[in-house]
């Protein structure tokens, strides 16, 4: 029985450690979920390191909702370094969710991005953790998680 | 009987650390509060570190007012930097509550911010350390510690 | 019997880890190879910790193809990160190649940078394995892998 | 009988190092000090950590005096988290006294920035080692080392 | 018999590892010298902890030539940053000797400088190695390696 961490923040304006959840429980079994919520992005780290020492998890989907301005850019900057070197110290695997405020428009496209990235982001959990196969079927594939792919490049 | 360490710094133009004293010992109980108070912000990371070590605290409040210039900027970024790395060291939180100067128009209104953005991390502390589930019900809330909630993103 | 690792994304716009296994193919022997695809660069770092510690790879060549936004260069910059982190906690070499998307004029241009950066670092990788005084015979020989070499400054 | 480290650079264009000996002897007793001067600030950090595990330093006082160039700025940055590294794995402050070369306007400012910092952080290694509970009363002061203190915001 | 090693790269446009090899042998005796050359200034770190850890080097001088473009002044951060954790990781002093392409207005001065600066930086590791006293004699000084000497600040 593989366990999946959720971990997330109060500080993100959309609930999408519950997207990736109901996407989880939706593709997959053989697994059950632990999730922790903290006030911001830069107490992820810690919070998945916790998640992997403590709870076993086996990885992990971090999320979280950085604001528009330079204060926020750069939190979000030092939550990933932290990410980086929580997963080196752990051997195991966080993927990093984060959707900028200021990537859409306007709040119903927020929404709508951070519920689709949080989803094709378990998507991907599941596959690094039971099908890692079918990742490098798609290497160079120029897949994006939320917006529409990228696509390979053409002559 | 958990320990809670209080890191702040000499630098700061407002004692948030009895912001923070006050508010815990206000809405909380079984628990003792050990300060730490350094010169600045880069000063931080290894007090936390040795209120961990050498205090047995289970979880830290730090609380830095950086000032306005590039100069102050770099240094709340390293210490954050810090502060994270101790954290994944230590497998313990600590809440980082800044207050750049040039957050506020005028110091009143800083002084405002600096109080309650302490006030409202002992909160949170208290939940992490006591009721972690509460926080995981404000999930994608878009909580704000000192001004006024973002709140959740609508259609 | 060496192992050398391939660690790549399904964000990258081209497979660069076909070329760098296909020039590894041609051009020597007494290897095998394991390859790891991740999702994007950030997850680079672990994978490439993965490979090292439990697949026992000896050198790893990591490809990535960050996109033209301030948040790509930002990714890419704490993937490098990460991965000079794993090299410090294994002892081992992990070749970077990252291509950024603005490096190419056109898609066609990209390709073939791409194409011919992973080429060009696969026999870096070998001679890194296998000979590595070829390489300080070529110390200080401006070379550049993809595009053309810039060589020895003259008088 | 504890021991204090003092590491400075060649590079500088005062000599910091010694300002805090004259500061630290005039201040204070019980303790013995050991310099050790490298020729540039991102040197400072191993010469720290060298102070602690070799020579068994209890605290260090670091003094720089980074260029006005980006790239004096950037060396800066970096020797500052190589300092709170070192200070995180010794568990034990490092002092960092930088004075950069254009925070004055003339060299005869300059010199005495440079003097008076060393000398106010010689003051705060005291304390730290000795009576850290000066700190504490000092919270949130709005303490400032070389120019005039800021002071405590007020209504 | 101490152990100096030398670190360069393919990457430069100057072969630096050979004046400063060239330096130290003109300069001093008792040591040998063991010589490890990368592609680029990225791999200079784990090359220096290789040579620490597989080589038994006492020091070691690290030699490169970021290009003008930005993401060179990035690789240029990355490899300090990781030259540093070394460092700290092996209680062992590297000395950075990078030379910036943009450092100079033409071909023929940017030979000289990095020759020059490799040159000094090789009496730097010759001192700290044998003479460490000298670097102190020389504290606050203004010293520069390649360029003239800043000097010392005059009231």
């Amino acid at each position: 029985m593989k366990i999946i961490g959720i971990a997330d923040t109060t500080f993100a304006r959309f609930d999408m450690g519950s997207s990736a959840v109901d996407e989880l429980k939706s593709n997959g079994k053989g697994f059950k979920i632990i999730r922790s919520t903290v006030p911001g992005i830069k107490d992820l780290p810690v919070a998945c390191k916790k998640l992997f020492d403590e709870k076993n998890c086996d990885i992990i989907i971090a999320l979280g909702m950085p604001g528009p301005k330079p204060i926020d850019k750069q939190c979000a900057h030092e939550a990933s370094i932290g990410l980086i070197h929580t997963q080196l110290m752990c051997n195991k695997h966080i993927l990093e969710v984060f959707v900028h405020e200021d990537e859409a428009e306007d709040e119903r496209t927020l929404i709508w991005l951070a519920d689709r990235r949080a989803r094709e982001h378990a998507l991907n959990c599941l596959d690094l953790l039971f099908k890692p196969e079918k990742l490098t079927n798609n290497a160079g594939k120029g897949l994006r998680e939320g917006f529409r792919d990228a696509g390979t490049l053409r002559m």
